[in-house]
């Protein structure tokens, strides 16, 4: 069987995650890390990856199947996006909710363009979540949908602090609220007015020299769609600080649904996911949503879609009758 | 809007289901609920449901989009499900897993033939676990499934026995070990040889005047594919005991994967489900699904197809603009 040829666009945590993910897939094989920066100074995780600077990319149009995107949702993707499906069929984990009609359009317009296909927004939120929302929303019309982040590190978070001036290093951590938690897994169905009420966000901030705190922290709390909804708190540690306490990437949530068939009659449902790396395991959905999107652009289907979009049979690399008799 | 037209056929608990499902989307219409008794002696939830007899079905293939078909799997959809199909686009829960690729099989015929499209063993197991059972198979390769059901009712199961000789009613129960469920959801991936030391079936009988007791055990404890692979208890009591502690129809469980993506880097994904009403539960899920069916058979698909190949936002009554910007 030939293998799914994958490419690696930008190699921060999430691209060493694709890197691991792709290694765990029989069917797969990495062609290409692709990074802006000089190659030769890049540490992989394994020595027989092979990387490029994104400049030689389109001379690879012909070697890669499906192109992962693994740039930021604040500044990489909407750049990066249209560019590289312009090129090649893209995986992105597109994760600014409120920016994602705009982002698909302009996905849109340029795979059509192109001929490729893209999946934007995979991963778990969005991604796996959306698609247990839309689930859920179909399946219990009379009920309510409730999602809890956390305790974990939000990757997209943790890199739009980097961005701002003057900080040298964060991480951010979404935790929920106990008492909302305990309201909801015991149906009481409770009206929660904003995302304020459900959870809150801490920040760990190292300042570059000479940095204004008070500066940086009003930057964060008001930073919109990002933090503004919330309540965050920010603590400035030393960059030892951080590297002792705060290397792991732990999190998780859940997207649960409580809704009434008929009177007195509640049914719960509920996806959750405890993770010990964020990254790995957002990467591993990428990689086998790529495996969906090889399959679709070769039914050909092209522009942009979501995982909404997705039946999971094409996420697998077993053959119809293995699904049958094994997995349905 | 057009609304889907939906029919039932065959009126149990899973009917009565369906009727209050479609009642609950305002895109649906119930066009008739087909019954091998006599239409004027059913009594249906909603006094404006039409009922016909089964033998008016053929007359009304222009009135239908999707006929869910609620008979058991045991003898009735064999039977139906291929004939019903040969007019109809159709929607079953057919669970007996180990005859499914024999069952698909016979209805991907029947509906080519036919230019219709089934949509087989639809529900929540098979359903919507398998569903998560795909899914989590393809994002954690390197991992391990768990199912567990109950404490709940089966439909399924109950029926079987009901339909033994000897029998006048019956209720059957599947149960989780404490243990093993203690054991999966500390990630320890217990290894369990087979389904009997994850959960046991309980039953309730009452018998028919003169019945054989030993007999019916007998019979119920050695059922292939139903009972036969699991420890099961058989208590016979009678119709008042029956109809004074037994009239609810709870059910639930969870599928859980617990998966590595690096050295001691564990990750776990669980979807569950806690149900007051089991019938009512997966009626609304066929009803989701049968929208799904009636928009793939309009963009050309026709055979049998199985839950694992509908993509979620064909589930949805809502746009692709709504899902993008509420849902995703």
């Amino acid at each position: 069987m030939e293998k799914i040829r994958i490419g690696i666009y930008g190699y921060g945590n999430l691209g060493k995650g694709v890197e691991i993910a792709v290694k765990s897939n029989p069917d797969m094989e990495l062609k290409g890390i692709f990074t802006r920066r000089d190659p030769s100074s890049l540490k992989t995780v394994y020595s027989d990856s092979p990387v490029f600077n994104v400049v030689d990319a389109p001379k690879m149009k012909e070697e890669i199947d499906v192109m992962i995107l693994c740039g930021g949702s604040a500044t990489d993707l909407p750049v990066q996006g249209p560019e590289v499906c312009s090129m090649f069929n893209t995986v992105d984990s597109f994760d600014t909710h409120a920016k994602v009609p705009e982002y698909f359009a302009s996905m849109d317009e340029a795979a059509k363009k192109a001929n490729t296909l893209a999946l934007i927004s995979c991963g778990w939120d969005p991604g796996l979540f959306s698609v247990n929302r839309a689930l859920f929303d179909a399946i219990l019309p009379n009920g309510e949908n409730y999602v809890f982040y956390g305790r974990g590190l939000s990757q997209g978070h943790s890199d739009a602090i980097r961005r701002l001036n003057g900080v040298k290093n964060a991480v951010q951590y979404t935790v929920p609220y106990d008492e909302a938690v305990r309201k909801v897994r015991n149906g009481e169905n409770p009206e929660f007015s904003s995302v304020r009420e459900v959870m809150w966000r801490e920040c760990f901030v190292v300042l570059e020299d000479g940095a204004d705190a008070e500066k940086v922290e009003k930057d964060i709390k008001e930073m919109p769609n990002y933090f503004e909804p919330y309540n965050t708190v920010v603590h400035f540690i030393s960059e030892a600080e951080l590297k002792e306490n705060h290397f792991g990437m732990p999190h998780g949530g859940f997207v649960l649904r409580s809704g009434k068939t008929s009177e007195n009659v509640n049914q719960v449902a509920e996806f959750s996911l405890k993770l010990d790396s964020n990254p790995e395991f957002t990467a591993s959905v990428l990689v086998a949503y790529a495996r969906a999107i090889a399959k679709m652009r070769k039914q050909g289907t092209t522009g942009a879609v979501t995982v909404l979009d997705v039946p999971v049979s094409l996420l697998s690399n077993k053959s119809r009758d293995e699904l049958l008799k094994n997995i349905l």
